[in-house]
């Protein structure tokens, strides 16, 4: 099984593969968000594109999250903070989403087989999935408008890392190659390792210190949402 | 003054800085073979994207190189083997070339301000020539394919590594503080760490382990590429 990783939405028909399990990656925040939602009791999520189409969920009578920029739209019941998904209001609920940046990585691998979505949170959840799965892995990271980051590398690096050391995976992918190198320098301390990286920065302005902590915590929230049609539900 | 680093042709619109030096990188071996050109007395280059471009050139009298997937493509008189450009027959010429991933790397940063050619063999002159312009640094990635590649990343770090650490320079660019990363991995031994890389291995089927080791070893041609209207000429 073969692994690739790649950095930005922008480059997803670059590396489509129909015989691979898709990882979406927005670790600062959205797929932090989303794994912590269903880890709380969220019963479905639906992930959008537009602000338009989140407010057209909204007018239906959903709960709605949407997030421009670091900052919740105004309007709407969330942001992605993980923190506003841990209140018993959104157990058993179904919940549209749109963000700056997952939900466009989510969107641009819509052809995908099979869509998960990865965080730190679920990061040996994610492994053990992959290996059960026993296909091609590709991580899309949602980076930051469709530049590279780096805390979403660190999670494709660290997942690549433990298929390949323990198991029957392999990559000739120099991108999948850079995220492991990076892990091994970053893996003692990924905040420490983050500190001077754009978007810790970005989100250190919105005084979002406690949100980023615990997004680089990993294996809090052991579930595995995944795509099924509209729906992103527990695996 | 400001570096970034664009991981691919893909990518440039949006690093896209009207005040940045452009720095195009396609280490293995568009872009070192144009400084060896420079650096035996090639006069002038003229990048062109297509085949056919080429071929009008050389219907029209010109020396031409053209390069694809790895190969020199029939019919024209030179590839991007370094080692080409290294004999008597170019010096004082201008030679029209077209490369798989490297001239594409040029064509898309065409409007920015100024572009040069960089590779480990004039590290050295990149960086005091970057250190004499005084401006924003955008490195350009050829890539392979539009997809990231290792060692252009590696170089793009090792410049950036040297602009930062000893003078006014600065970074918030997830892409450059990662690809400083990598050198700073690297550095001891370049050929080591890219035993695994995808162009290398590209590279290595088609016996072209002379060609890699070449350019790989630094400041053996210590002369800038730069463009002026459609001709790459010596600084």
């Amino acid at each position: 099984m073969n692994i690739e990783v790649c950095y930005t939405p922008q480059a997803y028909d670059l590396f489509h593969n129909p015989n691979a399990v898709v990882v979406v990656i927005d670790v600062l925040r959205a797929t932090s968000a989303i794994t912590t939602a269903f880890y709380n009791g969220v019963s479905r999520m639906i992930p959008v594109s537009t602000v338009e189409e989140a407010y057209a969920y909204k007018e239906q009578g959903f709960l709605v999250a949407a997030e421009r920029n670091g900052e919740m739209v105004e309007g709407f019941d969330l942001g992605n903070s993980p923190f506003g998904y841990m209140s018993s209001k959104v157990k058993g609920k179904t919940i549209a989403i749109t963000t700056t940046n997952g939900t466009q990585a989510i969107e641009s691998a819509r052809k995908a087989q099979k869509i998960i979505i990865g965080s730190f949170l679920n990061l040996e959840a994610v492994i053990d999935y992959l290996l059960q799965e026993k296909k091609d892995v590709l991580f899309v990271c949602a980076g930051w408008k469709n530049k590279f980051n780096l805390e979403d590398t660190l999670f494709a690096g660290a997942v690549a890392h433990g298929l390949i050391y323990k198991y029957d995976f392999i990559t000739k992918c120099d991108s999948a190659l850079a995220a492991m190198h990076l892990y091994s320098l970053a893996k003692h301390d990924l905040y420490e390792f983050l500190k001077n990286s754009s978007h810790r920065n970005r989100l250190a302005k919105l005084d979002l210190e406690r949100d980023i902590k615990y997004c680089l915590t990993p294996n809090q929230c052991p579930v595995i949402p995944v795509m099924e049609g509209k729906f992103l539900v527990k695996a």
